[in-house]
């Protein structure tokens, strides 16, 4: 995902301006908190929700300074959330770096989510549209509500493809899908363009998390910049496995796998489930769902005018479609 | 404080219809969040910053509808911190109940906590004053900044007693002073009256934290609904201790107290550090200092318009200033 910034070169610029305000926004005089939050940041990202506003930004009256406050808060809330998922997932490394939760520990991590996530509110202020403020906070709350989801679901091989599908939805779509409608929003543009780039950045976000799924089954390490089968690790059972799943002769094979793994508590190899799921059919499926996902996400472009950025928003939907790192 | 209600009867059907507002305002289809929300919400509190908000609207076009929108956010934010806080503080019970983290785990209380905050922010999006929300946002900061403080003077001897001032003014004043100036704001009181009702709910928030801290050195356990000694087995110093402290006969006692404690995690006995503490100035000394807050606080209200809500809040004041449960 690292050269997703060379497809849309042409916002390299404002691109830039975002990172800049990143940083400054989380800005304070607490030197742990300054550390903690830099250390996120820095982790770097694929920024993909800041592209979003931009890109859909462009269907309006776009204009850098209040794009900004919007793509601004939506990053921050993602990262806060990240954090505060690592300490739900006693994560070690993310993204390749330490995360906060092993470098310093799980209550900083927590706190550290608190005032990313208070920091995100106070940029968001500056745009003043009630519609903005409560599409993001209806946001916030299913998004709290998919990480209880989580826990709750975490070894449990019960769990139905819908589960998984409205997990994903509220983890990762919905954050995505109003990036993109906040985006043309904030830029005035018509309701039912922001709607048509809702149902497209939807669609691209249950694309992105399932191959995100997919990829910690069948990645290297190199790859992900952690190990993979980190998901079985802490519980987490994901589409391919689901598909697997309904292999009458895999099914015993994986729970018995997936049983051990959970009186292990996931400190164990997990080799051997990684191996059933990627000889499995689980996999093709799971990409050929992803695909449907890409299709919707390009089809809900349809009736927009041809700019520029519908050929750019269509060109990172490809790429998150095929994305293998 | 259970009695405060009767304090100002006056407002009891306004206040019973915030806390039905409360109840709605969490409500989910989702079981277990729906009982951590209920759980910590029939745990009672005192509802301080609800009642701040509604006699402070009285300075204004006093609407109750616009004043939920209000209050409900404020007391949820407050809940949610609490909920956070008692992770960190590993607190077993709050208010005699069991903790979320205690009845649950430590991950259920974290993702409670952003659930209640995030269903705070949809509830504020009902007031359209971009004011209300930036006023918000930043002491939403500062009290995170505030919770981070804390862990770094976990047992700080070294510590000031401006150190201390500064931390309860982000962990509690704050969020009081901004529930009266808000409550005035939403009903559109002028800029004069609602800065100063800030700063009477500013003050009567450092005597309200002062004398918390105070209480849980000489209060009893059924007053408090926990045993005494609670903040020092967190490592957390408050006033009476620094002002204790200052006593160069009883410092050398106190740090070998404090010592000892944080060697032992907080769990051992602390009823000698008690003693000390009790037998030693500081509690005087820090009860003083509380009823100065007061005074600035009641002095703020004088050229407020004599209305029954200022001859209320000089009341709540008073009842804050003598509290001993």
């Amino acid at each position: 995902m690292k050269n997703l910034l060379d497809i849309y070169a042409r916002k390299k610029k404002d691109i830039a301006a975002i990172e800049k305000e990143l940083e400054e926004s989380v800005y304070t005089d607490h030197a742990m908190l300054k550390e903690t939050s830099l250390h996120l940041l820095k982790a770097g990202g694929k920024r993909i929700r800041p592209v979003f506003v931009l890109l859909s930004g462009e269907f309006g009256h776009y204009q850098l300074q209040t794009m900004k406050h919007v793509a601004v808060p939506l990053e921050l809330i993602h990262m806060a959330t990240l954090v505060h998922d690592d300490v739900i997932d006693d994560a070690d490394t993310r993204r390749g770096q330490l995360t906060v939760r092993s470098k310093w520990d799980n209550r900083i991590a927590m706190y550290t989510g608190d005032y990313i996530f208070a920091k995100a509110l106070g940029v968001i202020t500056q745009i003043h549209k009630p519609a903005v403020h409560q599409i993001m906070s209806k946001a916030i709350v299913e998004m709290s509500i998919g990480e209880m989801e989580q826990i709750r679901f975490f070894f449990n091989a019960e769990q139905t493809i819908r589960d998984y599908l409205l997990r994903i939805r509220r983890k990762t779509a919905l954050l995505i899908a109003i990036s993109c409608q906040l985006g043309a929003m904030a830029a005035d543009a018509p309701d039912w363009v922001s709607n048509k780039l809702y149902s497209f950045g939807y669609n691209v976000g249950m694309c992105f998390q399932i191959r995100d799924d997919i990829l910690d089954l069948i990645g290297t390490e190199k790859q992900l910049g952690k190990p993979p089968g980190n998901d079985v690790k802490q519980g987490n059972i994901t589409l391919p496995v689901l598909f697997a799943m309904q292999n009458p002769e895999l099914k015993p094979l994986i729970l018995s796998e997936l049983d051990r793994i959970h009186k292990l508590d996931g400190q164990t190899d997990v080799s051997r489930f990684l191996d059933i799921i990627r000889n499995s059919e689980g996999i093709d499926r799971a990409d050929a769902l992803s695909q449907k996902y890409i299709d919707k996400a390009i089809a809900a472009l349809d009736q927009l005018p041809d700019k520029q950025a519908k050929k750019d928003l269509i060109e990172v939907a490809y790429f998150i479609g095929n994305r293998s790192y």
